[in-house]
């Protein structure tokens, strides 16, 4: 694992009239965040399930988070991925030793897939959100910021998805007792955990619709009470704004980040945020870097 | 000023077959080293000469880093730019204070216009390269590289183009004793330090063409002997591997770099260096990251 640094910058500072502190995990192993939750799953079987494997259906990062972690630990990795999936993406998981299956590209397919590779092999289920252990894993990007930023901050923001992530870092920032608020981003076309917190119950996304690919998903049984209940206030911003802030970020902090990882970014220099009070330093992570440069959002 | 982070990439290690160590300037303020030998030559001037401002000529990133350094002091910046310079350049400059003259696009005009400059404001006139105090400023990379890297480096390799912060890379590692060997890398189509190097007297650079565009000037008077004593060897390296390289550290670091920070990546890929021994572990100046996202050389 990297323990990623944590980067300022004057220019962003400026526009959203306040110090921020960026939290590098498109700079993380394999791109993104989720390599913390996979090998702390993967870190955290004993020797017997271990040896049997893991198993997850994952077209995204998660899938390679877990063939590496699987690797290092020196186990299989069975991922299950439609059959749809993008060369390079198949190729990338190849790479860290992963064992692909390819199905229908249904959730159906996918799960049955899953299940039967389960049954064949004895392997570990590995959800890429809605497990304990991942949540955990997620959760020490919200360690080690707070750890890195001397003189604390007043709210941590993140994008949320299934939750992994923020419910991680929920749970991490609130247990540390230092009155640190916890802020999620959330697209508009995708934006089932602001509805399910507005309404005080999950609410499933359906036909989501974002270019912010990585957030697509619904907040799962385990991740959807840590939103809930720890998670201060969600702010929904439009794919316009999204595009905006990623290549804002390309241009002024030389960093390249996935359109999930500027959801945040856009909620900062929203005027609905900018005009919270007692926000003098916040913590913005930066989940992931793995976007397509053939295809980028403003070409 | 950024204390710049170093960061590693195991996939580029596997490329290379060594442990390397990148020193990210593209994350320096103005996205660039060249801040640092501006701050440095802006902070030694005496207040009656400070006081009376600084004038240089530059489209490039000097011109923006003389600009910050000299609002940071508080003097007036004069910045010599040609007619031709584009839109946004010119409004980066302006964004940090500087004044802007015109001039017409060429050397004698660029040198003139400054000439006047300096009789008219009685401010210092600073090379943006072949300065001992700009060239100082620079050496700073290597100063920091050498103590973020626990464990010590067999060499460290940086562009080379003027030569501010090859020759400054040079004077402070070498300077340190520790046996670190000091290499360059420079494209093919802007060769005169390594033709320099092999005649053992300054050839000047003309009708240069390379992808590499913050590489395109000659050695100076006070570049050119640290380059001839003080660096071991240049590597030259041709545009198609430059871009692939530049490429590469984008898709696996997730950094955006310019074509010129790309080329000691290059080198490190190429044959040539792959075959030397003694290079377990290699520090790597990424100089800069400003790319015009319109015109990526891959598009």
């Amino acid at each position: 694992m990297h323990r990623t640094p944590v980067l300022t910058c004057s220019a962003l500072d400026d526009l959203a009239g306040r110090k921020l502190f960026f939290k590098c995990e498109n700079l993380q192993k394999v791109g993104a965040f989720k390599m913390r939750g996979a090998l702390n799953a993967v870190m955290c079987l004993d020797d017997a399930d271990a040896a049997r494997g893991v198993v997850t259906h994952s077209s995204g990062n998660f899938a390679q988070a877990l063939a590496l972690s699987a690797r290092l630990r020196g186990i299989p990795a069975n991922i299950v991925m439609p059959s749809n999936a993008p060369a390079v993406k198949q190729a990338a998981v190849r790479g860290y030793g992963g064992i692909i299956t390819l199905c229908e590209p249904t959730l159906q397919a996918r799960t049955d897939t899953a299940a039967r590779l389960v049954r064949q092999t004895g392997g570990t289920l590995l959800h890429p959100y809605d497990h304990l252990d991942v949540i955990a894993g997620q959760g020490t990007v919200g360690l080690e910021l707070m750890d890195q930023v001397a003189g604390g901050l007043d709210a941590v923001i993140a994008p949320v998805g299934g939750g992994g992530l923020i419910g991680g870092i929920a749970v991490a920032v609130k247990g540390m007792g230092q009155g640190t608020r916890v802020f999620a981003g959330e697209p508009a076309g995708a934006d089932d955990a602001a509805r399910s917190k507005a309404a005080g119950r999950l609410i499933p996304q359906t036909g989501p619709d974002t270019v912010a690919d990585g957030l697509l998903t619904s907040l799962g049984e385990h991740t959807w009470p840590l939103v809930r209940d720890l998670v201060d206030r969600i702010f929904v911003v439009d794919d316009r704004r999204i595009v905006a802030s990623m290549r804002l970020v390309w241009e002024r902090m030389k960093l390249l980040i996935e359109p999930s990882s500027a959801v945040p970014v856009a909620a900062l220099l929203s005027e609905e945020l900018q005009d919270l009070a007692g926000l003098e330093r916040v913590g913005v992570v930066l989940s992931g870097g793995n976007v397509d440069l053939e295809r980028l959002p403003w070409a």
